[in-house]
């Protein structure tokens, strides 16, 4: 039930970057997988190649997103191996040698060196990878790599999505033509057992390594960083960009040189529609929402606005029931933990509708109006703070029978 | 659906105490209301009382929130008027001479000056008060006042709850023997429309206002502050406490006076289970969960994990399912916001069965233990984060399909 994810368009491959799959068994089920159904990935990258990324800051940390940070600040990337069915999660030590034992094995199958491989795993968490299948694998999968494989990697990254997730993006950069494309998984962070948010985004930009990790830092704020659809946070998260380097363009290194912003907007408009789609497809959803705050004193007050609306139980399920509940919203602004809020200086619009002004209901608000905005399966909830000019944007979902179904009826 | 929500007991007159209740109409409903049933209740309190109370943080506080703690500053209380049906709340300057002009009635019926009466609402958000049948009803419901009507309070202050909430305790302070006697109100402070945290205790303990205001917030710290079902706040949460002074004991001011700690821990006692009974009562709970988090650095850490616990719409998903999924646990635990939690230090029980020992799975930990400890109606959820001593205690729900039903069909 996912909420208007649009089909695969175009995915233009990016010159030096290669992808293979395979189906390695790695979530053993006693059912027979369905046809065609892949579950390791790998994605090689030319010498010269930079990587950045952001990780999830729950304590309990995969092994997986320890290595790949590790390797990314060593620097040298040649390859990244993902596999989905097991998150390698709270599996302590032994889950960081079974990772390190599928990285080696990946970078024997490339031929490129040891401790150049990025490892992600989505899936069960606390159960052992099975390291032999997984290193049987390898091989296959490097021998079908090939630069016009995005959408089977799409497809092979996936536990509870519905459906594939993949954008693409071609920009000028320095009189060149650039292309950013990028994957990612998630139904919304909502099952640490067999979900995550994962997002992978290859550019043949010429870029270096502080510059990019400047770019995918900002991209994430912009992105994977304003969705949430209940609040909760994978042990898996993460969020990695290479850039090969290949296009024929003077380096960015920095704000000054030209391309600079286009590039910025590629990669932060593919990063915001992958993470949108991660909330379209969130689990039991029937609405997509745009939570808009204006008029903060800052954009930290903003975002923890923006936060309580989009992660309020009570809205959500006056969401799911496309109900105008206006005393739901003012609860949540008013909790929100803005210090000295003046209730008198609010304003609440549904779209272009306005429901309360000054903190009261508007006197020409129709509650009719309210409803028709909130029936439609997208709609913007807008508040103004009336504190000054920072704004801020999340996206998030409703709270539906479905939801509870799945979350209560998985595992048991 | 409540979870052994217990039967009212005994309810013991406090000495001073009258109350008084009626049907003043003030939701008005095509439909005629059950048979006896109240909407506006009085409490009359003897010159010489003294009251203390915490009051909601939210932004958007009601109209009789704002005048109920600017009386209890002024000192001199006499009465208490509450009534359901409407919470006189978003309804700016208006609401505030609403409520000052049903105080007035009160204080006018009752012979006592104005000035004197706490106003308390719980109801519908955004509506003007019925003032004038509230103004007529107000001479009746005197008239009814009565030491013995305290389980009438019970009820006529009932908005979603599906039974009364009421506790008694006696208790010997300085060679007197201490009535002290309390109602609550609340089906989870989640519908800000209807709903609402409303707690009432009296005592004829003799003590000074200081030292029951220290009283009633350690009181309500471990209470109505150790309660959730689902994180919102209601825009007319309070808990007030009366004492009339009417007990022979030497005046209580403070803790080196006898009969401080009994009182104390009377006055806690009272106030947890009438917070207790508001969690019993959520809607669509299923499970009564007490979350323990034990050897925190501080008492702020502990509370973090716990209630980031105790509102995951994950954890309380799979509460519902009675599936003791503990990765969810792992997840929840590792995104409270711990500064260098380290995981590997952190234990986890269902009741007294360990589920995971220094951050992993417990090796004699089998899954039938957990689910049949998650299969009772009532049962504790304690993690041991081997950082310090600090420990807290909250209590809280599942969250059901019957949660997600009753908050989407309401008004619609």
């Amino acid at each position: 039930m996912a909420v208007n994810l649009p089909p695969l368009g175009e995915l233009h491959p990016v010159p030096g970057v290669a992808i293979g799959t395979t189906f390695a068994g790695i979530k053993k089920t006693s059912a027979a997988p369905p046809p065609g159904r892949q579950d390791l990935v790998v994605m090689l990258l030319p010498e010269g190649s930079v990587a950045a990324g952001v990780f999830t800051r729950n304590a309990f940390r995969a092994a997986p997103v320890i290595l790949a940070e590790q390797a990314i600040a060593r620097g040298g990337v040649r390859a990244l191996v993902i596999n989905s069915g097991n998150a390698n999660a709270a599996t302590a030590a032994p889950g960081l040698e079974d990772a390190r034992q599928v990285c080696d094995a990946a970078a024997d199958a490339a031929g490129v060196p040891r401790g150049s491989v990025l490892p992600f795993s989505t899936g069960v968490i606390g159960v052992r990878l099975p390291v032999d299948r997984m290193v049987e694998a390898m091989p296959a999968a490097v021998a079908s790599a090939r630069a016009d494989r995005w959408a089977d990697a799409a497809r092979a990254i996936m536990t509870t999505d519905t459906g594939p997730k993949a954008v693409s993006r071609q920009v000028e950069v320095g009189g060149a033509t650039v292309t950013v494309t990028g994957i990612a998984k998630g139904a919304g962070m909502i099952r640490p057992d067999m979900a995550t948010m994962l997002g992978f985004v290859c550019t043949d930009a010429k870029i270096d390594g502080a510059c990019l990790a400047g770019l995918v830092r900002r991209a994430a704020d912009a992105s994977f960083n304003r969705i949430t659809v209940d609040g909760d946070t994978s042990t898996n998260d993460a969020f990695v960009v290479c850039a090969t380097g290949q296009a024929e363009h003077p380096v960015v290194s920095g704000e000054q040189d030209p391309g600079y912003t286009a590039l910025a907007e590629a990669l932060t408009d593919v990063a915001r529609l992958l993470a949108q789609a991660i909330v379209r497809d969130g689990e039991g959803a029937t609405r997509f929402v745009t939570v808009r705050v204006e008029g903060a004193a800052t954009g930290a007050e903003a975002l923890d606005v923006a936060y309580t609306i989009a992660e309020s139980p009570l809205i959500k399920t006056a969401i799911f029931a496309g109900d105008p509940n206006w005393g739901r919203f003012c609860m949540a602004i008013g909790r929100a933990g803005v210090a000295d809020l003046d209730t008198a200086g609010v304003d609440l619009f549904l779209d272009d509708v306005c429901v309360a002004r000054g903190g009261l209901m508007a006197d020409d608000y129709r509650e009719e109006d309210g409803a028709r905005v909130m029936a439609q399966p997208e709609f913007t909830v807008r508040v103004v703070l009336g504190r000054g000019d920072a704004a801020e944007t999340v996206w998030t979902t409703d709270l539906s029978y479905e939801y509870v179904k799945i979350n209560a009826e998985y595992r048991t």
